[in-house]
């Protein structure tokens, strides 16, 4: 069994991330593998060091590529930052605030939660509160779009407030990055991260993270090390920035996929890339109201690259998955924690964001939900969705 | 500068990793992105554990890839089984020993250090008088091809030590994995793992890992938390074995080539593949030794898969590894802390393990160190080499 040929379908990915990979990606991810000092390695990682600020829209120096996935990403950003007698306030909203908690409650750290209800926003006042009532924070951590509830964090004003109080700030944007405008410098982001395999649209395993002079800062005044010396950026730095000494051997075909991701995204132009996005989110959700179905989210905080819809009454969530897997080769999620086999997640992320799958995927659910016996007025969903696209 | 196209050459990898590529592995690397719960994957998830067994020659049912490279799964190793107050013993002689000390530091261990002259195996006596001289260590850790001496380290009878003793034992097999007999349970090793980009011909990226049950139950019995929620085995476990519980978005694609580059490995067959590096190992030295250079190891313990020669005096080590790579696009290393400067590092490492590479790197050098003025009688490396290549 395990020695045969495995065929691999070519899935219209529609979920929470991996998303499609442009055709361009997966050709540089095959290119001939070099050596992680060879001359021609050390120019594509400056480059692409070069593209990922572009995308991150900053001037940060220290701008790279972590060797993991986009949780390897977000341990970095929180345990280069914290060390045990630190104060860290972090957003709980869904999922991936939770998965931030769990790992800075490893490092003998005060973990302040801020919580909201899954679906909802965290108010800004909510983490002024905390600020104000803890005497040293030496961190804000929030997610930007929280994939398990298609929610969409405004940041802006929690980053003042956090700055004022003398904390730094910390952006999840493993599911937003080039889906929408995040200014890191502009909205005084001071570590940002993000993964490869949602907007970028490259596989899994390589995820961009910057940090600013404030938090590289904080990285050189700690007292104590790393916890972890893999994810180490005082050592890491000094591979990709200045000096090229060896630290670990980088993924280096998969920095070819994310150099060549990058290219894609920025060919296109960040401002239509965001626009695509927008364009095919509305779509989405007007085609999804149409057919009578409920959102998780309330109006104005709903995500364009991912929607969190809930699964009517009476009708079989995992089922109807299943069967958009097996029918249609299309891939969304379910719920996670709380809202588990309460809403489906569907993703439009990178290349998977686009009209066809819009509409393929508006026209398939209508006849699983018809067949299952909830009613759903003929091609509402894709008439909605076509007006839409035709319009913008 | 950052937005164009950089071409990759088609290098012939002969320095301590990566090595060449195999052109299946290249292709299941760029095959479609699914999701990490597809159905699709899920199966080659399973076949790529059972192929993981193999290869490590073990039934241990945690057996899995990391998400990172091969220092990942070091990290993963150590900091599963390690935590604050526990006593690990190191064998240190060479840079990666020295690596595994620079990780069991950060978590408050007592780390014992047995070291010997880079170049040089560990004594098992050594190890021996410190599992008596410490009342109670949880872990004794050794490297078993340490690419930065090319020195392959015994391991059997240190086994038996740590265990006589009610130590765990750990070994690093990054550079030895598929390269030589490595059988994981036959040799009690309690803690296997290695990276993809050696013997594995696999790109880097994804580090192989195995676990038995005594490791499985210090892992069960500890009283902290792992310091690591990326790396800890007590929650990846259920996403690789029984339950198939989330944990974070594997890196897909790379599973995809190690699972091909272990099937390329299988299908070879493991003694074959043994031999072969041994063959050409052996023709390499013979080869160098016939052009007078001298290696940095004892003819004992030289390992077959990366070889460590002496820079000849008088010649500029680094300028002859720059003319092997500009002219004739061998890539080689230097060496790595004290040995930098004086060694060169070559490779003969999974698919880079061939005589062509030997008989033209061999060519190649004697050419350079003849313009560099080093006496080298003519041809006698090659001649040498083939002697060996011609009657095994």
């Amino acid at each position: 069994m395990s020695m045969r040929e495995i065929n691999l379908p070519a899935r219209i990915l529609m979920g929470p991330g991996p998303s499609n990979v442009h055709p361009r990606v997966m050709q540089a991810l095959s290119s001939p593998t070099v050596g992680h000092m060879d001359p021609t390695f050390i120019e594509l990682m400056d480059s692409t060091v070069e593209l990922l600020r572009e995308v991150f829209q900053t001037k940060n120096f220290l701008t790279l590529p972590v060797s993991g996935t986009g949780s390897a990403a977000m341990e970095a950003a929180l345990g280069n930052i914290l060390e045990p007698g630190d104060t860290v306030i972090i957003g709980l909203n869904g999922f991936f605030g939770d998965r931030m908690s769990q790992m800075a409650s490893r490092w003998d750290v005060e973990v302040v939660l801020v919580e909201a209800e899954w679906g909802h926003i965290i108010e800004p006042e909510a983490i002024g509160k905390e600020l104000r009532r803890h005497k040293k924070v030496k961190l804000v951590a929030m997610v930007h779009a929280e994939t398990s509830t298609g929610v969409l964090q405004p940041l802006e004003e929690i980053g003042k407030l956090a700055h004022e109080h003398g904390a730094l700030y910390l952006v999840d944007t493993v599911a937003s990055l080039a889906g929408c405008h995040i200014p890191v410098d502009e909205w005084g982001i001071d570590i940002c991260y993000s993964g490869s395999q949602k907007c970028l649209s490259c596989p899994p395993g390589i995820a961009p993270i910057t940090l600013n002079d404030a938090a590289i800062q904080a990285l050189d005044n700690r007292k104590s090390k790393v916890h972890s010396w893999y994810l180490d950026l005082s050592l890491i730095k000094y591979y990709w920035g200045t000096g090229r000494t060896y630290h670990h051997t980088a993924p280096i075909n998969m920095i070819y996929a994310l150099r060549e991701a990058l290219r894609v995204v920025l060919e296109e132009g960040l401002e239509n890339c965001f626009a695509r996005h927008h364009r095919n989110g509305c779509a989405l959700r007007a085609g999804l109201e149409a057919m009578r179905l409920k959102f998780l989210a309330p109006e104005s905080y709903r995500a364009d690259m991912i929607t969190a819809v809930m699964v009517p009454d009476g009708v079989d969530g995992e089922g109807v998955r299943q069967v958009l897997l097996n029918d249609f080769n299309i891939e969304i999620s379910g719920g996670l924690g709380p809202l588990k086999g309460k809403i489906w997640r569907v993703g439009l992320m990178g290349q998977s964001s686009k009209a066809s799958n819009v509409l393929g995927f508006l026209t398939a659910l209508e006849q699983i939900l018809t067949k299952e016996g909830f009613e759903v007025p003929q091609s509402a969903g894709v008439n909605a969705a076509n007006k839409i696209l035709a319009t913008s």
